[in-house]
């Protein structure tokens, strides 16, 4: 299997203490060592950062964790590889273009028989089940919305029901998704957040002794929501999220 | 106008050296000081690296000159912001899904008029008409190739037509781009190249005081095309491309 990571903030924001969390559990705390990737919306752009090589040693990991890179959207992924072989192509999250705008998924499961299904628009260029996956996500989206529908609610239940469809009887679907607008998320097993806001106070790392007083990095009107496959601090508290329902997190909040 | 930057080689190569001459012109030696981008294929895969901040002080930027990433082709281009303004959704290459390839794309030049092009299946993030050329050129290729064509050479041989067409009257159109395959190489005003192979000797960048010597760094088999706006050694014979006329390389030799 595979950890996920999201961040939805209403100010820029750098994700370098949750990230440095996340990338032990790549080879070092954890097995997630076949490569890991991250996104991170910047307006309308999207730059990620992939590695085939273990997170925890990846010097490419090492400056994520350094530079503080401000987005007020992130997607990151650390694979255990179970379908696809370790490669640059299969590291998520993997990003499309619909409508001229960046579309971005990292998923966690399995998905028997997803590659049965046909695509058109959108074809992977790995082998894995999730890009499989993601690609047949956009083609459906694009065959009902040629344009991007006015509102967010029409588009959040079709994404719902899709997410639905391709979980299945025995399929597990977790993942993140963003559009640069807002950020889905989605589970069938496991995913949780935490929404840090005024009063800020002090996190401490699971996977390594790191902590930091949010307070001297925030301003009271600050909100950042994290959510990960398993919590990433261990003096907060986490909320899982509910089973087979779709999140649509937006500026920091559930929309 | 922007720089471009293209490596094609037989085996995986690193291009710390190329590109640390390439950096310095984004804000140092040179005034290309409106972000930077670089994609790397590995096999299928691609893996960018895209900054809005200028490459000569970019942290970004010294990793790539210090870490060693591997390829056998290349994209990588410096901006001086002419049309569409300074963002991370305007830095190339620029890069699509087609077919289930990558393809990257980065231009030099100015192309007028090219925005009232309509386009299809591809759309652009951001507000360049290097985007936009790049969505077109796509579109078309799919039109008339919705399946990869067999050979290189028809696609070549459309891919120089829609180059023509695109520089038109007064278009200023120099290009480099790939679908992970080969590279593409197009110049209607400016673009160099030099090929490395045995016996291998010095070289040393014009930019900085840095030499390297290929000897220690190759096997006799290695063959090495780089690509640039302006040459990026002094004390080697680099070779200007023919304007007009579409450069194909693989494995480090015009195919």
């Amino acid at each position: 299997m595979c950890e996920l990571l999201g961040m939805s903030a209403n100010v820029p924001t750098d994700i370098c203490f949750s990230f440095s969390g996340l990338m032990k559990r790549g080879g070092d705390t954890s097995h997630h060592r076949d490569g890991w990737g991250i996104a991170f919306y910047e307006g309308c752009g999207c730059r990620t950062f992939h590695d085939p090589e273990p997170s925890a040693t990846s010097k490419i990991a090492q400056l994520i964790c350094n530079y503080s890179i401000k987005s007020k959207t992130v997607i990151s992924h650390i694979r255990k590889a179970t379908h696809g072989k370790v490669s640059l192509a299969n590291t998520h999250p993997f990003v499309r273009e619909m409508w001229g705008r960046n579309w971005a998924f990292a998923h966690n499961g399995k998905l028997p028989g997803i590659k049965k299904r046909p695509l058109m628009h959108y074809h992977p260029v790995g082998d894995t089940d999730s890009e499989h996956a993601f690609c047949w996500i956009l083609d459906q989206i694009r065959n009902r919305y040629p344009k991007p529908p006015r509102g967010t609610r029409a588009l959040a239940q079709l994404i719902e029901e899709l997410a639905l469809d391709i979980a299945g009887v025995g399929g597990i679907f977790n993942m993140l998704m963003s559009d640069s607008r807002v950020l889905y998320a989605y589970n069938t097993t496991k995913l949780s957040y935490l929404t840090r806001r005024a009063p800020f106070g002090a996190a401490h790392l699971v996977d390594d002794d790191i902590a930091v007083d949010f307070c001297q990095k925030t301003t009271p009107a600050d909100i950042v929501t994290v959510i990960a496959t398993t919590p990433l601090t261990d003096n907060e508290t986490w909320t899982a999220l509910d089973h087979n329902k779709l999140y649509v997190f937006k500026d920091g909040l559930i929309s």
